[in-house]
């Protein structure tokens, strides 16, 4: 066993994943990147498990937000998901555990760090060999543990993403640019506007930016269909 | 129990999936189009069931690709995976199980027959309520005994599609008409051509009309590449 190697292992006995019939070559393609299998042929990298472990990262999140909210309308459903799966949420979880870490590459890949979409594949990657080598029981109980409090902690301002709806409505008129103007109001809140064209659509007050954001293109929504 | 209760109840018999323990409401949903739920408030359509099915869908036929191909690259992993989940694989059998024909719409919906994308919803909401009434092992089954031939029976040229990489490939100069001139040459052949903006780049020559359009955009692929 080489370096890379041995901490696999070691990665593996950390998060209680390892065990005697674990086949260590699944894990160590789900931690290779392109970079360094370009460099040494017949070596696996993680793209073939990270499609895998997509589909059931996809799979797991689906079925848990089906179950636990079944009065859901599927529009409310997708965001709900998105919020849950997204390189964001999935890269924290991989910092969380570790995993970027381990990874093998070749020595320039990654002269500025990893970024989400990087850590979220080898996230993805390593949990389809989760699944491959422990089954679905076990890489189900692995994605509780990791995703449960994204999939229970969500409020309905965090699934409704008004600054996007507000733009998919704008750009339905050919506009494309839409500016947001925050500023602190005092030492506890933020007010935004909202403009198009040079002409204030909604404003918004909130605890901070993000929020303002959000309220300004909420009420930009509402003055949208009170116009019409 | 009403003519649509009684008519899926029959169907879930003639499937070998009704048990006592089924709850029929689940069915009943997943065979409910938007148009009827819009006009009876408190009717549950299929939409939620779809969401659900089309990720158990995705996980069993990414999991059945990986297991039984393991040394794709993802690429021609995720073309084989659109080979067979799509509209038309889908809507297909869908019909081979006479579901389409359990749908309840309100009365002018599918005045022009139901598409491929309809049917394809059906049939994924369809899954999703197998999923939840009877488990995963009931389910995965199920999606073996409709999708295996889809999966195992596939050739090469099934999976490398030519028109749609040469159309990819003239996209990327900016120019988007393609035309194909496709002619029967004798009893069972086909041949074609490819032309764009006038100036032909390939022809094929196949036994029927598809063949001779993909030998043909294969052979323009080559002469762009040769010409370079």
């Amino acid at each position: 066993m080489n370096n890379f190697e041995q901490n696999v292992k070691q990665l593996l006995i950390n998060l209680n994943i390892y065990d005697e019939k674990v086949n260590l070559q699944t894990f160590y393609a789900a931690l290779t990147h392109t970079t360094y299998s370009n460099e040494h042929k017949s070596v696996k990298d993680f793209q073939y498990l990270e499609f895998l472990g997509d589909s059931i990262i996809q799979f797991f999140v689906t079925t848990e937000i089906y179950k636990n909210f079944p009065n859901y309308k599927e529009g409310i459903a997708t965001k709900h998901r998105s919020y849950v799966v997204n390189n964001k949420t999935l890269s924290t979880i991989a910092n969380k555990l570790h995993i970027p870490n381990y990874v093998r590459a070749s020595k320039n890949a990654f002269i500025n760090g990893k970024n989400d979409k990087v850590n979220s594949d080898f996230f993805e990657a390593f949990t389809g060999a989760i699944y491959i080598e422990k089954g679905l029981d076990f890489v189900s109980k692995f994605l509780k543990d990791n995703l449960n409090s994204y999939i229970h902690n969500v409020t309905h301002d965090d699934l409704i993403d008004a600054k996007s709806e507000f733009q998919e409505v704008i750009q339905m008129h050919g506009i494309s640019k839409i500016i947001y103007k925050s500023e602190p109001i005092n030492e506890k809140e933020f007010s935004s506007s909202v403009i198009v064209d040079g002409q204030t659509f909604g404003t918004g007050i909130g605890k901070n930016k993000r929020s303002a954001e959000q309220e300004a293109a909420k009420n930009a929504l509402k003055n949208l269909i009170s116009n019409k």
